[in-house]
């Protein structure tokens, strides 16, 4: 078993420690704010008053915070993991966070000869309570096969897809397809509406052909029962579109779809929904209609 | 066994008119190019010069022809089906077309005593060859009760979805649907590409998540190959967004994912590529990124 320094604790990242503290790994965590980290005390994790100091001595450190600034923080910043006098050897950043920052914090970690891997997730809770996380790995992949059996305790699928950045490039190509789908789930079934149709048998009439989505088959019931509890909030996704917005500029990619799908959601959290589930698109569909 | 006055024998007519061929019906063929009716009348279906003289005392007339203006001179021209001395009693229009001019159709065979049905279908050419395809129907339920037979030798998912324009609509929802997921689908292809990765891998990471439809899964890997054989024709779908965008705007309903899809497929169509499958779509975002 692994001394894991383990850097958040909100939603996704209290069910994801909670489940290595099961499997036997001891556990030192750092939240910015303390109380989210209690549960995880109760239970036998160690407190630390900054990632560095619990990243000190430890095997091996886990990261997931929420936006590029904090990632940059958690490992750059003066209390970060790479200030450690004893810094672990391998860390793994599981936010969904800036490739370009992940590119930036590897090469500054192999100064130190510490390995850092990008492994962002999607799953949701659901997924990080189950341990069934689909992870995208960028990085060392013989640093990725020393801390597998770690990460096997979080997710049930484990693709290692190329260097540091790699992993968040291709978390940004999962919301860049979730992003375009919504928009289209949202339009086809307020459309529906219109024309008098039941929602519910066109998405069984039609969930299962060519125009069949997980979003379509999953949150087109939700919409609706007008259940917009989140799954995933807006304003996170919100972020993510953000980030491959701009690496896709850095890149010189014209993505019309993902810039369009971003305002519309900008509407949604404008509305005030910024804390609903993604599919909340619906509402400033419908608002922008008049429904 | 039935009198199946059967107009239009592209592609798709051809395959099902086949398929009613094999299950011992009696066929009486019509289309625009006699020539492609040859097969069918080889195989014993008889030949009509035109719509009317095909429905003249069939049991049923089955329509799959080409555009909304066809559907119109089909059944409403002076040599349309609703001109026949003894029309049938129950008529299936199975071309995508427009709601509106469903209804349209179903009012005035009514004051002939005839029951209309908008069938149309999804699943492209392999569904009409293997009798596999989805059935979109609206119209009156006891009429496709009665017919529902016939289309069981065509389709295997048959959803009876409201009056009238019912199944037009629904058409028009799934290919609301696929228009935004194929924007989606070829941005984050081409993201992937420039950032590096593999997309094989890629889809294989993300596809069976909340990111997963059929469009990344059975086209994405087309894609990545730059095999852009249709599956079906880039003009096919156009006219179809076309119609679609037509009943949003008669309905006050803004579909802005629709619209941005369909100018790109505007682009797509500017560039050559009408005769290829919708998945080319990929070609004019990558000539829109200089790629």
């Amino acid at each position: 078993m692994s001394t894991i320094a383990f850097i958040g604790t909100g939603v996704m990242g209290a069910a994801m420690a909670s489940r290595l503290l099961d499997a036997g790994h001891a556990l030192i965590v750092h939240n910015r704010t303390r109380a989210k980290a209690e549960a995880l005390l109760a239970r036998g994790a160690a407190w630390a008053d900054s990632p560095r100091e619990a990243a000190d001595g430890a095997d091996v450190a886990i990261t997931i915070v929420g936006f590029p600034r904090d990632v940059e923080e958690t490992y750059l910043g003066v209390r970060g993991i790479l200030a450690a006098d004893s810094p672990p050897p391998i860390v793994i950043d599981m936010t969904t966070s800036s490739p370009d920052l992940a590119r930036r914090i590897a090469e500054l970690a192999a100064e130190r000869s510490i390995r850092a891997l990008d492994a962002p997730v999607s799953g949701g809770d659901v997924g990080a309570r189950e341990g069934t996380l689909s992870i995208m790995v960028g990085g060392d992949e013989g640093a990725l096969e020393e801390v597998r059996p770690i990460l096997e305790r979080l997710g049930k699928r484990i693709t290692h897809l190329g260097p540091a950045g790699s992993g968040q490039h291709t978390k940004m190509v999962n919301q860049i397809l979730i992003a375009s789908t919504m928009v289209g789930v949202c339009e086809g079934l307020l459309y529906a509406r219109k024309a008098g149709l039941d929602p519910m048998r066109v998405i069984e009439a039609v969930g299962g052909g060519a125009a069949g989505s997980w979003t379509i088959n999953n949150l087109g019931p939700r919409m609706v029962k007008r259940n917009f509890d989140p799954g995933f909030y807006v304003e996170h996704f919100l972020k993510d579109m953000r980030i491959a917005l701009e690496e896709a500029r850095r890149m010189n990619l014209p993505v019309p779809g993902l810039a369009q799908a971003e305002q519309l959601y900008l509407a949604v959290a404008a509305q005030g929904h910024a804390r609903l589930g993604t599919h909340a698109l619906l509402l400033a569909l419908e608002r922008l209609a008049g429904m």
